[in-house]
């Protein structure tokens, strides 16, 4: 389940489990408006397509479309349980813990990730065991303990081997990646898909879809939930599908740019640190080049704009969040851009609580599109200071 | 709008503009399980009921129901799209600004509802200015300038005045409370009350609804949504309503006692800040008595409890958000609850990330149930640190 594919997976590139359904027995009235779709009923809702979902579930997906312009979409994902995609993912990989008896899930995360696998586990009476950068947001450290998970802030070289370690001494089920390039849990991208299924229904099928892009298993599974859609016959295509790395690492871009099923990159700094990962795995190549998409590299400066321009929509966003819509401003500036036949979605990952700065005295959204107190304010402030005598 | 009504109120209580409907020209099938429940709509899905929505949406609204025990359901409003309940308040009230051509919203708060506020306002293209208290959450202060908000920090007896002030120079229009008494934005409650429709799509009509309260506004508008729910015959009950305040304050357990239609009251220390309101309206009263429901009064420790209570489920809730739960728990440890036939729902308002402590250092939640390092981990992280100089 993590370990990578025994078969395939050699000294050098791990390739992770596949998982594949019996989808001739899929109920074809699974992708029926009429269907309910009822916020509660989470992940349940795609039961037949899903992994087995032993976990009591807290309502995941069911986010929105927001329209941020016409033809441009965000598919909000800061409105899951613990406002972020991950608790697609969580679902289904703390379901697997619980299916193979595990006392609980051990965990490598400085943030979204670490939280929903925490919460997932408490909810199901599990264990959870998370170890940290020693860098942590603070509202993720808030809410890392408010689930009761244990928090070990280690190393970041440290991080993995000491997962496998705890897996293997305690029998916790580890729910982040082992392996040398990355494969996460197989079960992880099954959880993911369920977007693709959200927007079909939303929208129809969109020409193109720009994924904030770590380690790619988001846009795999997003790519996978389309293409299950053609298999299915409920749909004839599948839209581009954009990789948006910060340009400070991007192990999916050079291994498209090298040739390679996966790679490793030297990490710099990076204000994104959802995203900023220094290795990539072979599914991320897969649904870029399967599906005509590309990876693009966003700096700083273009994700705190794209951040920036979600914020001013109502959409407050983490920074690794606004990749998406980073890479779609990107790709339309340098005009190489295909023509991009209809609406595209800009997943937005996470919300603006997340952000390292949040909390720390640091104010970095204020300036970044004049929300401050403005020369206009500032003398009404100081008026109604002056006069206001029987206020203050 | 927000004056309260020119004819009933009096020198010592203001009444608020109640907004009725053309009920008898309600499509039928407006309550169908059929009709479509899109998470994309928001309160359009409800539009016949609820005042003209002139701004655009965030997809506002269809949050779950999540099961705490059996018989008792967690409304998570967390889910929403600045992470409270105040974003169906400010679709409608927001609107209001703009079909009456207004630049912008003012507003008083410290938290949510000046947070929802500037997000609707920033996705309208409004002006919003908020007047808050000197003790800013670094969660709200963070995300009302990513909004765009204007932000001014005044004394708590000065705000109210201000907002008027504001209001009359330069044409903003208010959207929250101008009155002696409380009455808000005539239009709030009409946002609120499509919890009420949501839980009956997803249930039935609960046996009673646990609200935390401080003006007592989404107790009302959640009561009224099931009377309406009545008066279209769509059911023929109405839960009890219970309104669950904060022990250090209480306008709405005072009136009831008093037998009076609103109240203010000295409020003391509260950690729950988002609902430690010093004054009451007449249309809690009303929504307690109507429906057989009573006002508990919880503390500060109960609220931590229900908080713990809460991310044990993992659902990390802001301490005024877990009120509903701490007042159930309150009610039935009294011996004195009435028989509740069916299920509950305790309506969690807002996510753990606006709590003070969050961000400032303080670790409130983590020994709040055990989620520290135990004894344990403690021995294991030593010993992974003695072992680990290959990783430290």
């Amino acid at each position: 389940m993590t370990g990578g594919c025994p078969r395939t997976s050699t000294g050098e590139i791990a390739y992770p489990v596949e998982v594949d359904y019996a989808y001739a027995r899929v109920p074809g009235d699974l992708f029926s408006p009429a269907t309910a779709l009822l916020p509660s009923a989470g992940l349940v809702r795609w039961a037949p397509l899903v992994p087995p979902l032993d976990v009591p579930g807290l309502g995941e997906g069911g986010t929105p479309l927001v329209e941020l312009e016409p033809g441009v979409l965000v598919k909000d994902e800061s409105r899951n349980p613990t406002w972020s995609h991950k608790d697609r993912y969580n679902r289904v990989a703390v379901s697997a813990a619980a299916r193979l008896g595990a006392p609980g899930v051990v965990v490598a995360s400085s943030g979204n990730h670490g939280a929903s696998a925490a919460a997932y586990a408490a909810r199901a009476g599990l264990r959870c065991v998370v170890f940290t950068g020693e860098n942590l947001p603070p509202a993720v450290d808030a809410f890392l303990h408010a689930y009761g998970a244990v928090v070990l802030p280690v190393p970041v070289a440290a991080r993995w081997p000491l997962v496998r370690r705890v897996a293997d001494e305690f029998g916790l089920h580890p729910v982040s990646n082992l392996t040398l390039t990355h494969t996460g849990h197989a079960f992880g991208p099954e959880g993911y898909k369920t977007i693709a299924y959200e927007i079909h229904a939303d929208l129809g099928v969109p020409a193109a879809v720009f994924v904030p892009t770590g380690y790619a298993e988001l846009l795999f599974g997003v790519w996978k939930g389309f293409t299950e859609l053609c298999r299915l016959g409920v749909t004839d295509r599948v839209p581009r599908m954009y990789a948006c790395e910060p340009a400070a690492g991007g192990p999916l871009a050079r291994a498209l740019r090298d040739g390679v099923a996966a790679t490793h990159v030297e990490v710099g700094p990076a204000d994104a640190y959802g995203i900023a990962c220094p290795v990539g795995g072979d599914r991320g190549v897969v649904a870029v080049r399967e599906s005509g998409g590309e990876a693009i590299l966003v700096d700083n400066e273009q994700l705190t704009a794209a951040r920036a321009e979600l914020a001013r929509s109502g959409l407050w966003a983490e920074l690794s969040a606004a990749a998406g819509l980073a890479g779609l401003r990107a790709l339309r500036s340098t005009g190489r851009s295909p023509d991009l036949d209809g609406p595209v979605v800009c997943v937005s990952t996470s919300s603006g609580f997340k952000d390292r700065a949040v909390g720390s005295g640091a104010r970095t959204s204020s300036h970044e599109h004049g929300g401050g107190v403005g020369a206009e304010w500032a003398e009404v402030y100081r008026r109604l200071r002056t006069d206001g005598i029987g206020y203050w």
